[in-house]
């Protein structure tokens, strides 16, 4: 369901525009992240944005934590989507340092993923469930690509689902450092190490 | 300086009693956050528990961010205390291990840390200076350990200086997964895995 509760706006040509107007204001506040981050990105500064009141931006987005989590799935599908390869199910490695190297690029959406990540692990916190399924879909998503990299058994004789959470948390942690201190951190060269903690066993293996 | 604005109060008595009540505070406000986590650990909590008003908590720890960040330091101190060998300033692999074990045993304070790091990257939070300068000592400390373990080139090429935000990333990071899936995600066997990634290309090379 897209918005509203009322019967009479579900016609399709509302929902419709709805939609289109939700995307317009997810649009508006990657950019305000972008440009503020997480703290600045505030419901009023969002409304300012997309040209709508404050209590125009609540019927599409009740909460600062609704809107952030649409955000942030916007950004999933976006990533995941041009990381997957001809339609298929599978993030290829190569591509996942890419998507390493383009969040290097975006500290505001990094800053409000990590933060909202931070309080997502509070008991009832709305953005908890968006995280859990995440966390559950990612990890999946990631023991396929690692089988389809590695077979069945890995560098240090670890299973494609032993790596996989390694491999997300290995990304999220490197956040972390890097949204406290950017010049100490080189992300994509670290991340691109881990990987070739994966890569060399497995040539040492094949060699 | 431990607290009080008051040159009065600053007495070598006084001093001292301050720092046992202080002390005091931060055992409390950790069995308050076994008990109820990150969010039910208030000030007003942790007042009661400790016996004192919450204007008298307020002259020790002026905000819960205060207390926190006391709480983390003291379970830090408590943590590499425990685990440095014979007074030496590394951290043996094996003890971090079973620190990570550990950490799966105290849910209630791995939220805290988690909670307070992911809220520590936005700008101006009081906790980012903590996290800033932990990362910085930690990296150290773990380059150190690496080092000791396997010397100066790891598995896959690796420098310790490259491999220890490794190891720091996957600590943070699988916390977050575990604190959303207690049952999906298995901490500490999942770090010996990861461990055992480190040490697997280091036999192959020396074998």
């Amino acid at each position: 369901m897209l918005y509203g509760t009322s019967m009479e706006r579900a016609t399709e040509r509302g929902t419709r525009r709805g939609a289109e107007r939700r995307a317009e204001i997810v649009r508006s506040a990657l950019e305000v992240i972008a440009e503020r981050g997480y703290r600045g990105a505030t419901l009023a500064a969002v409304a300012e944005r997309v040209g709508l009141t404050q209590q125009g931006l609540l019927h599409y987005f009740p909460t600062k934590n609704s809107l952030l989590i649409a955000v942030l799935e916007e950004r999933d599908q976006w990533d995941t989507g041009s990381a997957r390869r001809d339609g298929g199910n599978v993030w290829p490695l190569d591509l996942l340092t890419s998507l390493v190297e383009y969040n290097a690029m975006r500290p505001g959406i990094v800053q409000t993923f990590s933060a909202l990540l931070g309080e997502s692990v509070t008991d009832d916190h709305p953005a908890r469930a968006f995280f859990t399924q995440r966390y559950e879909k990612v990890r999946a998503d990631m023991a396929a690509t690692l089988r389809g990299e590695f077979g069945d058994r890995l560098p240090g004789g670890l299973t494609p689902e032993a790596a996989a959470p390694l491999v997300v948390a290995v990304m999220d942690g490197l956040q972390f450092q890097w949204l406290h201190d950017r010049d100490a951190v080189d992300m994509p060269a670290l991340f691109r190490a881990f990987v070739s903690l994966l890569g060399q066993g497995d040539e040492t293996a094949r060699g």
